[in-house]
């Protein structure tokens, strides 16, 4: 029976891996790397840093690019939707054409806004090439900000409301833990007593925390935001809304 | 400057560790354990599993009774307020007395529904003992679940809610993912189509998985979890409920 991995590593610090995922890395053959071309550099070297680390056995790296997609569709769901069944054409050829077992690296963990066991479950649905396959989960870009924070995510007994900027935008909550926010989006919470925990590049050299007062720190972020992701040609930040003050 | 480390260590599962963990670890020497007496013995046999794997350098275990406290309060936040306090006198006393780097290891991730940071910081609020402090980020029980029931927690571009077993049974919303239910509280969701995905003791030796449509399955899980619970004497569990089927 043909196996794959789908492997979290973390949200970039390399020491965020687990001995599972080191584990599981140990007993693949071949890694596809769908998006070949759209990944910042960065995070391409630091996945090669990964793996320089942890294998202890030899591997080939299979890249092709991603098939396009409209970043800012009227039909959000149908585009994805789309996008996910060339994905899916894309991992089942090449994986048809592998001896061993294969494994895709996931920034993060599989489980929350990747795309990846999607793309799996429908190479699977097409019913064309049998496999079994497992998912090791990692440790998130929220776990990394409240750590280094030194926050807890939830106040006492109460829920945890995990969000996108595009999500925050259509309902701009006061308290909420927003991920992939091209837009900071925090700036149209209302409310002066909503306190925001930032950071950008988290586990990266580059990690960058910003926290205080919504309305204290907001310019400031969006400044920082801006200048960094000018300098560096990209960004990847998450930040915790809070009512009621710190 | 003393030092105290807050380490997550995974849901149960010993290899869901990190490597940041395990380097935390061996830079520790006291691991203060709060709550002895508490926990279940299995719980305790992993976590003495979990140092002997990977420490490297002499270490001791300082160990405490948890301060009583009323599980079935009426005033559930000012009963936990006056707990965290006097976890917080006792966890002050402990590090005191202490020469060289202290520990607390946490289950699941330090930033989720655990008291440990708040009691932390209750000690520096006090001012009798100053400290610098990390937190390390584990696996938490519904990342384990996730990969283990190989989903995605969130629908393309949906948020994700974390909730407790009592905020569900308050308001029982039919997608969620609830942590700390002593009491199948997803018996109390109405719909026909609501889809679950539960699972026992994750990464443990007795993991036990159900998934279906909820109407179907949660007279089984009911019986499930009863037994087991009978059977060990403990049980954690968590799940994932989700409207319009899987």
């Amino acid at each position: 029976m043909r196996k794959l991995f789908v492997i979290g590593i973390g949200a970039g610090d390399p020491d965020q891996i687990t001995v599972q995922a080191i584990k599981a890395m140990n007993q693949v053959d071949v890694y596809f790397v769908i998006g070949k071309g759209a990944e910042k550099q960065e995070l391409v070297d630091l996945r090669t840093a990964i793996l320089d680390e942890h294998m202890r056995r030899p591997y080939r790296i299979v890249e092709v690019p991603d098939p396009p997609r409209d970043r800012t569709p009227d039909d959000y769901q149908g585009v994805v939707d789309d996008w996910h069944d060339r994905r899916a054409q894309v991992l089942q050829e090449l994986f048809a054409e592998t001896d061993g077992a294969g494994a895709i690296l996931v920034w993060g963990d599989p489980s929350l806004y990747d795309s990846t066991l999607r793309t799996v479950e429908r190479v699977l649905a097409r019913g064309e090439l049998s496999f079994d396959y497992d998912v090791i989960p990692g440790i998130t870009s929220v776990q990394a900000l409240a750590a280094q924070h030194r926050i807890v995510l939830n106040r006492i007994g109460e829920p945890v409301h995990i969000t996108t900027g595009r999500q925050l935008r259509a309902e701009p909550v006061p308290d909420a833990l927003v991920m992939l926010d091209s837009e900071c989006s925090f700036t149209g919470v209302a409310g002066n007593d909503v306190h925001i925990w930032w950071g950008a590049y988290l586990g990266m050299p580059d990690e960058t925390l910003i926290e205080g007062p919504l309305r204290e720190v907001e310019a400031e972020i969006q400044r920082v935001r801006a200048e960094l992701r000018g300098r560096k040609g990209w960004i990847m930040d998450t930040y915790l809304l809070r009512s009621g003050g710190a």
